[in-house]
C-alpha cells in the first residue's frame, strides 16, 4: 500500500509500505476512504514532536471501511463504514472510566504519533470497539472527517471546558480550523455574542458566515482595547485561545471578565507569563487539555439532526496520492485561503 | 473610640478616632467584641496595597453586637450579636445575584481597605443585611471570627474551586491560617489523602492534628520528588496553593495529575511562569479568586453541627488595646508559633 511518512524534520514522502495486519485481538484494520491534514502534522514535520520517529505514517483523522477485525472485536465487521477517532481508548483503564480517553493508559493520541496513522491506504486501529464509531452509509463523509479531531477538540476543550452558557459573550482568539470548530460548536449553547479574533481578513469573513457576531482583526486594531470597549470595560465571559503562542494567551488573560473563564485550546511550545498578580482577585478559571473525543456520540447526533455542518470547513480536495500537493496548500493556508483539505482515496 | 490605623508603609498606631455613624440607610454600626489580624494586614503595612491610604483603620474580620441600624435595615436591631463578613455585598447587582459577592459593584473587599475596618471599638458595615450574619448568643465567638475570612476563603477558593471529591489525593502547599482552613474544610468532602506542605515543622505537626494524612517539609526534602513518589508518579488530584509566591505555585504545577486541578488561594504580587508547554496536554484546570463568603451560611451550619472546629486555629489572645503587641507576635508567626491571634474588646 501507499502511505505518507515522516522522514525527519522537513522531510515527508509518499511511499510504498507494508499493509498493516491484526496484531492484537482488539485491533481493526480500516481501508481509508477520506483523510485530512492537521496543524499538528505540520508541527511534527517541523521536528517539534520528537516522539515521532522517521518512517512513521502521519495522520490521525479520517473515515473508511472495515477491512479486517481481530477476534475480540464485537462492534464491527468487514464492510462497515467507520469514523476514526484521533484518540485511541481501551475503555478499561481508570482514565477511560471517567471519559478522559486522552489519558488512556493504552491509548490516547497515538495515531500518526507513536504508531502509524491515517494518511495511508490502510490503517490499524487498536481497541477498535472504543476508538471507532459506526456511521450511516449515506452520511456526508467530508463532514464526518471533521469529527475525528477538530470538532470534538473545539467542543470539549474550548466550549465545555470554557463553560459557555446561554447569553454569554465569548471571544475566540484564532480563526483556524480549531477556532472555527469552537465557533460552530459554541452555538449549541447559545452564546449571546461571539467575537472572533484573527489576523486574516478572509478568515474573519468566513467566521461571520459561520455565526460570529463581531470580528477583530489583530494587526489593524488593538484587540484588547477593542474587546474591552465592546464589553463596556468588563471583558468577556469566556476567552478561548486557539492558536498556541504567548501573544494570543496574553490577549485572553487581558480580556477575561471577573468570574470568567479562559479555555486554552492551542498547543504550546513555550511557557507563558501568567499575570496572577492581577488575576488572583478576579475569580477566573483557566482550563487546557487534549481532546478525549468523549463528545463524538453527541456530535454525531447533532450532525444527524442538522444542528451543525462541519463540512463547511472543507475548502480544498485532492486525491490521496496527491497528498504532497495537499500539504503544500495546507502549509500555506493564508496564501491559499485554505481551512481544511480533504484527501480522497 | 480607639482604632488601629495605617499611617503609611511600616507605620501603624493605636489612636483615638471618631466613632463611626450611619451614613446610608443600609448601614449597621457594630460594637466589636472580638477581632483578629490577617496576613493581608501585614501586606498592607508593608505598603503592598497602595489603595489603602494613611489614616485607614485596618481589619476585615470580627464579631460584635449591633449598636445602631440605618432605617432600611430589616434583618438586625441593636443588641443583636453578629458575625462580620470580610466581603461587603449589596445583594442587588449582577455579581451579587450570582453569589459572586467578591465583585459586588458597591462592595467586595472594602473593610480595612477602602473604608475603615474592624480593628477598632466600632465599625460601620455597609449593606448590613447582606454583609452581617446573625449568631447564637452562646456560640464560640473565637471560632466565629475564623468565619469572617479564612474559613470561607479555604472552602470556596481552595476546596470548592479545586473540586475536591471523596477519595481524592490532595496537596495543600502552605500551612498558614488559610492553608489550615483549606485542610479543615476539605474534610467536608472526604478526600482520601491530604498532603500538607510547609517549611515549618511545628505547622506540619499541627496539620497532622487537624487531619493531614501526610506532611512534606520543604527545605529538608524535595517536595515535588517526594509527592510524585507518594503518588506512584501520577501526582495529586488537587494541588492547592496557599502562600502566594512563584515557588509554591511552581510546586503545584509540577505535582498536578492529568485531569487534575490547581486551586490558587494565595495572594500574588508578581507574575508566575506557567508551563503551558507541558500542561496543555494534561487536561488540568487552574482556578483563583477572592472569597465571596457565599459559603458563610454553610459554614455556620457545620459549626453548629460540630462538623468543624475552627477555634483550634487560635493560638494567642490579647486585649484589643494591646493590638500592637499582637501584631508583633503575628508578624513573627514562625518564631512565636502563632496561627491566629484573637483580640478581645
Amino acid at each position: 500500500m501507499k502511505a505518507l511518512v515522516y522522514n525527519g524534520p522537513g522531510q515527508k514522502d509518499w511511499v510504498e509500505k507494508e499493509k498493516p495486519g491484526i496484531q492484537k485481538p482488539t485491533d481493526v484494520i480500516v481501508k481509508i476512504t477520506k483523510t485530512t491534514i492537521c496543524g499538528t502534522d505540520l508541527h511534527i514535520l517541523k521536528g517539534d514532536v520528537p516522539a515521532v520517529t522517521p518512517g512513521r505514517t502521519l495522520g490521525h483523522e479520517g473515515v473508511g471501511v472495515v477491512e479486517e477485525v481481530g477476534n475480540a472485536v464485537v462492534n464491527f465487521k468487514p464492510g462497515d463504514p467507520v469514523l476514526i477517532s484521533c484518540v485511541t481508548s481501551c475503555g478499561k483503564c481508570a482514565n477511560c472510566k471517567r471519559q478522559l480517553y486522552a489519558h488512556c493508559s493504552d491509548g490516547g493520541w497515538i495515531l500518526g504519533h507513536l504508531i502509524d496513522g491515517t494518511q495511508a491506504e490502510y490503517v490499524r486501529i487498536p481497541h477498535g470497539d472504543n476508538s471507532l464509531y459506526p456511521i450511516p452509509e449515506d452520511a456526508d463523509e467530508e463532514a464526518l472527517v471533521m469529527l475525528s479531531d477538530i470538532m470534538p477538540t473545539g467542543l470539549e476543550i474550548g466550549v465545555q471546558y470554557g463553560r459557555v452558557k446561554p447569553g454569554d459573550t465569548i471571544a475566540i482568539v484564532g480563526a483556524g480550523p480549531v477556532g472555527m470548530s469552537v465557533l460552530l460548536t459554541s452555538q449549541f449553547y447559545s452564546p449571546g455574542r461571539i467575537i472572533m479574533v484573527d489576523m486574516a481578513p478572509a478568515r474573519l469573513e468566513l467566521a461571520k458566515q459561520f455565526g460570529a457576531t463581531d470580528t477583530v482583526q489583530v494587526g489593524s486594531e488593538d484587540a484588547v482595547e477593542k474587546i474591552m470597549a465592546m464589553t463596556d470595560g468588563n471583558g468577556v465571559d469566556v476567552a478561548i485561545e486557539a492558536v498556541g503562542v504567548p501573544a494570543t494567551f496574553d490577549i485572553c488573560q487581558k480580556i477575561v471578565s471577573a468570574g470568567g473563564n479562559i479555555a486554552n485550546v492551542g498547543v504550546h511550545g513555550t511557557p507563558v507569563e501568567l499575570h496572577i498578580e492581577e488575576l488572583w482577585i478576579k475569580n477566573i478559571n483557566i482550563s487546557m487539555g487534549l481532546v478525549s473525543t468523549n463528545t463524538t456520540p453527541m456530535l454525531l447526533k447533532t450532525l444527524g439532526a442538522g444542528k451543525v455542518d462541519p463540512g463547511r470547513l472543507v475548502t480544498h480536495r485532492f486525491a490521496l496520492d496527491k497528498i504532497i500537493d495537499a500539504y503544500e496548500v495546507f502549509g500555506n493556508a493564508a496564501r491559499e485561503k485554505a481551512m481544511k483539505v480533504i484527501l480522497n482515496a
